[in-house]
């Protein structure tokens, strides 16, 4: 009893730093989502220390209903992105997903190398650098209001793809961790992603319009609501158990309504949902940020030069993948795409649990990724506030 | 990562039973919510074993998202009901949630002193015959439409008074076990309990109207159901630290903001989060039903006896303390306030915990707890469907 008391206490204290913090940020004319994670940060071990994650049995509930948060926040913003609209930019979307990927991962295997490190760890940092974390960029154009924007598309698009691209070459590299490549695996991987992401731009729109007319029978209150949700949680148990990203399956979900989501009133429905839920997945983003790697001063220089090429790898693949776009554009791009957040954690800790990079290599991920997602808000905040983005249709 | 798939699956397939379940029932015209508890029975331990409150790790998440659930659902239950109304039945409520106290109480007592335990085990017996869980009839209320009836104001009045008593008499209980009660402690409780509820029932309401002009200035999107929520996390942390039930406290942070419900809609606004998390609740409630009582059949004499007198103690009690509303009403007071949920498992627990029951009493305990949950919800249904309780105000 006294637990679900303190969980209680826990889950009211993150709520309302998080809402506090954002009305500021907001007053600031900044994106709430800086005031969540800052919020996340003065909570967390580094600061006050009221919230801890190294409590696994508490915090792994804090990081469940984080993670129902940020499945609702990119179902939400699907449901805004129509699957045509989506097509129309795809090209793009993969021109920019694929350089932002080779160009990033080539910059920390090459520089590694360089710093007397062997084959296998270059690739894992290589690796741990690939993956875009969209949740971040998704949340500032939805609180700067243009997730109607082609740049919001584009970027969309590509961090789907980008999220394919980074599990394959996960694959590979856990492959060459473990002493060889399995090519059945990555042939495996390849299809069942394919065939996902293919079924759902192909199939997912017309089965819902044959559906949609024939659920009248349903005489639960709000039952096209609660389809929306079994369909939100459906599509990211499936993607997580293919090993993507759960939100990108949420995301697609979000994706596939969109057409319906004007009659239904989805969006309206979500926003409470939206409201409740999403601060959990930044706040408890934020009692994640380890600061102690700042103080590890022999790292720092490292660990600067990789955040670094971090940064460029992106700004550079991404913007010349979306040139033709101009340059406003492309840059507003690259820029969106920066953020690592928490997939870059992962791949540097399998890679610190199969032996393969040390624990120094860790830390300098970590920055890396604390850097490259706290960097990101306020720099796109800037620039579409000093560029003055008009809501363009293509 | 398995372990977010795994996580994410049940959540799916939990809400995805309950809706299931409930869309059944109502078609059978039954309250969704006996759905919605069979739907945990069938994926628990004794029927499909996809839900095993066993596993401790993951079955504890569930638990809070479903206690948040359930927060949710008082809270929005409040939200219809005006402390000028309840303070109108009050007089009502105090007696029917009085004579509901005691007669379960001296029935469990003197039936388990006369089948040869002692009387520190009788009165853990009668204590755990004590409280009403009023998230059941909470619910059946709210799915058969009759929430601002005069029945259900009683109900609800009557529900916060014995989980106040119910307090009370579980301290007095306890500090037998333990071997002294401690009369500091016991008028240490009732005025923190005296408090908490007077606070909000004659300070709460005021202070709403005085502050709720002032709060324009906030920013943020949608700041008046960020508060309220807010409000609500806060009143049932409120409640729980001072060892009430965490819906007794969401239960009147609605209530004050009833006075404001319709002018910031927040019925409407709270509907989604009902929708997605109230269900939560009743499978995961579900999920625990103990059904291996039902095969002892050594003990089953001895719990349907209990269980009888459990029945009999609030029908006859709850009955008596509202016969100045008429037979009709009275008999559904009576009935509502009949299942005793988890409370009951909790004082039986903490006997068993404190070696002052055996095994055997807890199961039988068990017993009456399953039993009367699940009996009310069609009883009550049933009984105002046939009798057609008209919506009256008084």
């Amino acid at each position: 009893m006294e637990n679900i008391t303190k969980i209680l206490f826990d889950l009211l204290m993150m709520f309302a730093a998080a809402k506090i913090m954002g009305e500021i940020f907001e007053r600031l004319k900044q994106p709430a989502v800086i005031g969540e994670i800052l919020a996340g940060i003065i909570l967390g071990p580094y600061v006050f220390g009221l919230i801890q994650p190294a409590h696994a049995d508490t915090f792994h509930i804090y990081q469940v209903i984080a993670e129902i948060g940020v499945i609702i926040l990119l179902f939400t913003i699907g449901l805004q992105t129509k699957i045509d609209q989506m097509m129309k930019v795809g090209g793009t979307s993969l021109f920019v997903a694929t350089l932002g990927v080779i160009l990033p991962f080539f910059f920390g295997y090459l520089y590694t190398l360089t710093t007397e490190h062997n084959t296998l760890e270059s690739m894992f940092i290589g690796a741990a650098m690939v993956a875009t974390s969209v949740g971040i960029t998704a949340r500032v154009l939805s609180d700067l209001g243009i997730l109607d924007s082609r740049v919001a598309r584009v970027i969309l698009g590509a961090a789907v793809i980008d999220d394919i691209l980074g599990l394959l070459v996960l694959a590979v590299v856990t492959g060459l961790g473990k002493g060889a490549i399995s090519y059945v695996k990555l042939a495996l991987i390849f299809f069942e992603v394919a065939g996902f992401v293919l079924f759902i731009i192909l199939i997912g729109k017309r089965l819902i319009f044959r559906m949609a007319p024939r659920l009248n029978f349903l005489v639960s209150k709000n039952a096209h609501f609660t389809l929306a949700l079994l369909f939100c949680l459906g599509f990211s148990v499936l993607a997580s158990y293919i090993d993507l990203a759960a939100i990108v399956g949420a995301f697609m979900a979000g994706m596939i309504l969109a057409e319906l989501n004007l009659e239904l009133n989805f969006s309206l429905k979500f926003e409470s949902l939206y409201d409740f839920l999403v601060p959990f997945f930044f706040v408890v983003m934020g009692t994640q940020v380890d600061l102690s790697v700042f103080t590890k001063f022999n790292l720092i220089g490292s660990a600067l030069i990789l955040t670094a090429f971090a940064i460029l790898g992106k700004l550079i693949g991404c913007g010349v993948g979306a040139f033709r776009l101009g340059w406003k554009e492309a840059s507003l791009i690259g820029v969106g795409m920066v953020p690592r957040g928490e997939v870059g954690m992962i791949v540097a800790s399998i890679g610190l649990g199969m032996g393969a990079i040390s624990s120094n290599l860790y830390s300098i991920v970590i920055f890396m990724v604390v850097v490259t997602t706290l960097l990101t808000p306020p720099a796109l905040a800037w620039m579409i506030s000093s560029r003055r983005l008009g809501k363009r249709e293509d």
